[in-house]
């Protein structure tokens, strides 16, 4: 970033006020301390201005994010927000956004939409322009203003609905291509990541509403995080919980067990008053929740097929995770039954279903993966008040199919068997997927291939939050005075402070602020007639790296150099101050 | 512009296809050589996207515009796009845009808009952060995405409807402070454009809906520009057609001048047909366009207040100007009469409309400046088929006020006395007004004064073309070749072209390419299979101003360096090539 030498930020005049309270729509700290110290403002719900020093932070990462970008080979262009309609239509995603993307029509009726990313554009702009396979594989990305129209926009810069993403697209001939590009965007997230200082995981994902295959999110630990993930100590394993892959236990025999047995069970439509009469009326049996078969009802529809009713079979200790079952079925919809579909299938007796109830009705029963061949179960009997006990699948029912659906727990074991999982939270900075061939078969995007044929082109597409990642770094990199930069994205260098109304000493200091300046430092000059307490606090809520500090020390000829992150004050003579300074700064 | 050193851009990979033909919707040069260059594509009427070497000059222009801002003591901030309804709402404006902005809902049915300029919210700020005399002045300033519904978007990114803006905006407590600011900002413009190497003239303009008083826009002369402008070769004086002031002659004397006389002219209800009859009529005059008085009815409507019937009364050798109308009335609106309003008011009797007509009638009467007591006119008599011959200002007539609403031509004489007034076109690329304190007015915008009571902010307003200054560059600067860019903005400083299949040379210009790389010059190397021909020929469309062509001379020890600009071509030695190229690139 650009500083103009023998301009010096000066604090009398720079357009900054801090603010002694927390704004009162502020729940997380990275929001509360952003908009305190005056680095960003609200507009509107979810939408932020930037002032100064936030700009200042913005700008920094927008470059790391550039070279790291330009040295992995892809090249910059910039498209624009404001798009037509068409391109989302043909790629279908003009309806499955639904509420979240602002719409609009221009004077002519025209609708229009605000770019919540990229794909359908980038895909027609390669389309345009390349028509050999010697053009590719080409890696294009911007740096740009996206929005969304979130229905809770939240915390500050972290859910905004207008914000600055870096998107790139990769399109490749082959899959082993395609790989390369994405190996290639990586190892670039990695190095962005690290260059930032920003502590983060990067976890298996699945792909969402983006569709394709290979996908990781990174994401950055934090408390206030909207993203569970779960990891493994051991093993270094780490997932999305969406993505979490239930190791399969081994299956059991079953040739002693003992023939299944429907049991009057009374009122027990719950899992626990059926536990609770299961250890009263099964002697000598200690049964647990475990132990039972929970059949949830759910519909689920292809696209472009009927609604089918579909009975899940979970473990009755575990409920079902909604997220996990829609990303398992992806991109079929699914919902839960209605009363009316009930009141249509008689043979679905609420509170009381079995594997049998739901196959009878027509169904599709399908299992968690832990219900393998052997296993035996307490579970509904298909009549009201009816339970049926020693229930063997494999013998007694056979599930249509497996699927990933229940909850996944902290102390389950890892999907690489090399230990159990525990659960953090996490922002997502950075989502890379494998798109492969579904945009480019929308918009039939094929290049003449060396044989003559066309070949269809694959796609990745990279993500990468810009101005999110200012709030995800305050939010890693504060404490209770304030913010802590780290040196690559602080605002400056150096936060300058007179604190000495002596004549000497101001003119000191100001000298100081011009060698600083001209060695190539940043400075943040407090030349302000505020008290030295005022000043002191502002330079912590602030929270440049290096405060120099020209106070009482200048009359027996030091300055003090503070570390902002240690908390450290060195008293440093005034004749080697400029390389005590730059010594400190550089690292 | 950071370039990486060692990553040296290769047209074998550039996302760059030059084409042969003019795109079917581009008019103007600027639009079709950027298009055929591949600096830019169309993605929606009005919406262009950036491809790599455009983004390269658009980003360079940015910077200059930034360094220059920067060095006035202006403050960069950046405040969204997405915008609320309510400050706009509070100065008016919500209306007044009509269908000229973006406005849209959220998904709540927030009413929102996408801002095509900022005055609202940078009051709001800055109201919001300071309030003393002593914060005061400030200026700050933003580069920003800014969206205009067009009627008719034109000419690529000359009037798109997604484009990208300097606007800053000054603060002060005191006018001359508002006119320091105003001439900082002045200063900077010139330094920006002469540094882009832009042909321009500040003229002088009314303020348009903005409202406020000393405003001055800056046109690049162009012949496809949308602005007319006027000025006087003699004085260096120049305007805004909208800003010109008619000379007022002086007064005549009318003593000997006889009484009017009313005849009956027939069908006369032009001025052509009234000039033929009084030629014939009246003995021995000859009569020109210009003795005759126009009279054009309009309705003019003060913010708050009734429609009034109006009367223009020009000399009948000229039109009334809509717009210099408009500009004179605002913030007035004004509209033709209806047939409705000649139906309500029988003493107006179209085509014979005279003075007395529009008074009698409860209008108000108002003339062109030249209009003074003692000039003698034919006119309307406000009966059908009359006209009055030798009706004298100022003692058969006494109209209402002066008004500037007449067309001014070539010839006419200018306003500072010097000489005439010739008319030319430009595209307006930058706008500074004083705003005075009507944003402040509006959103009470106080600080406390040195005496402890409230003053009222005044501000002004200063807007520059970014994106659109692209296309103005294209537009002044190419032949019939390409593309012929200013040092200083050209996507690289040296196109490197192989030439010669020669295994020799092609490691020859690698090795320069990168040697040129190291000393820090931007290198856009042509490694491409293609023959000479072609990579001439795009060497010519793309435009970089020094072209190095390693070619047949390879082997007698020479390259070829090229000036753009001039055509003129040397065989430079390849021992000192690299000084000598880079003397050419750095002038």
């Amino acid at each position: 970033m650009a500083t103009l030498p023998g301009v010096i930020t000066r604090m009398s005049t720079l357009f900054l006020r801090t603010l002694r309270d927390d704004p009162a729509d502020a729940e997380v700290p990275s929001h509360k301390l952003l908009v305190r110290a005056g680095y960003i403002r609200r507009t509107a719900p979810g939408v932020y201005s930037w002032l100064p020093l936030g700009l200042r932070v913005f700008r920094k990462i927008e470059d790391i994010v550039r070279e790291e970008m330009n040295a992995l080979g892809a090249q910059e262009i910039l498209l624009p927000a404001l798009l037509p309609r068409e391109p989302y239509e043909t790629s279908g995603r003009w309806t499955e956004y639904g509420d979240n993307v602002f719409r609009l029509q221009d004077r002519k009726g025209n609708d229009m939409m605000l770019g919540p990313t990229h794909e359908e554009l980038f895909t027609q702009l390669v389309k345009g322009e390349y028509s050999s396979y010697k053009d590719l594989p080409v890696i294009l990305y911007q740096i740009q203003t996206k929005y969304r129209d979130e229905e809770r926009p939240r915390a500050g810069l972290l859910r905004g609905r207008e914000f600055v993403m870096k998107d790139s697209y990769s399109f490749d001939t082959t899959d082993a291509g395609l790989d390369h590009s994405y190996d290639l965007h990586r190892a670039a997230y990695q190095r962005i990541f690290d260059r930032l200082g920003v502590q983060y995981v990067i976890v298996a994902a699945t792909s969402g509403a983006m569709g394709g295959s290979a996908s990781e999110e990174f994401l950055a630990e934090c408390e206030v995080g909207e993203d569970t993930f779960v990891r493994c100590v051991e093993s270094g394993y780490a997932a999305n919980v969406e993505a979490v892959i239930t190791p399969v236990p081994a299956e059991l025999p079953y040739d002693d067990a003992p023939a299944p047995v429907v049991h009057e069970t009374g009122q027990t439509p719950t899992i626990d008053t059926l536990v609770a009469w299961a250890n009263q009326a099964l002697d000598g049996r200690s049964v647990e929740a475990a132990d039972t078969l929970k059949n949830v009802l759910v519909k689920i529809r292809k696209p472009g097929e009927d609604w089918v009713i579909t009975g899940i079979g979970i473990p009755g200790d575990r409920e079902v995770d909604f997220k996990r079952l829609e990303a398992s079925v992806e991109p079929a919809e699914v919902e839960l039954l209605t009363d009316d579909d009930f009141a249509a299938n008689p043979a679905l007796v609420r509170g009381y279903i079995g594997p049998k109830g739901v196959q009878a009705a027509g169904g599709t029963y399908l299992v968690d993966p832990r219900v393998v061949t052997g296993t035996r179960w307490i579970t509904g009997a298909d009549e009201a008040g009816k339970h049926v006990v020693d229930l063997v699948a494999g013998r007694d029912f056979t599930p249509d199919g497996v699927i990933e659906a229940a909850q996944v727990r902290a102390g389950d074991p890892s999907p690489d068997g090399q230990g159990v999982l525990e659960t953090a939270r996490g922002i997502e900075i950075g989502h890379i997927f494998q798109l492969g061939r579904k945009y480019a078969d929308a918009f039939e995007l094929d290049v003449l291939g060396e044989n003559g044929k066309p070949v269809r082109v694959t796609m990745g597409s990279y993500g990468l939050g810009v101005s999110r990642m200012v709030a995800v770094i305050a939010e890693q990199r504060h404490d209770d005075k304030g913010l802590v930069w780290p040196r690559e994205v602080a605002p400056f260098d150096v936060h300058l402070v007179i604190a000495n109304k002596d004549q000497a000493a101001v003119a000191g200091a100001q000298q100081l602020a011009e060698e600083l300046d001209a060695a190539g430092l940043q400075v943040l000059f407090d030349d302000r007639k505020a008290s030295p307490g005022v000043k002191f606090k502002d330079a912590e809520l602030l929270g440049m790296p290096t405060v120099v500090v020209v106070g009482r020390g200048w009359a027996e000829g030091t300055v003090e150099v503070r570390d902002r992150a240690t908390g450290e004050a060195t008293a440093v003579p005034i004749d080697g101050a400029i390389e005590a300074i730059i010594a400190a700064v550089r690292g």
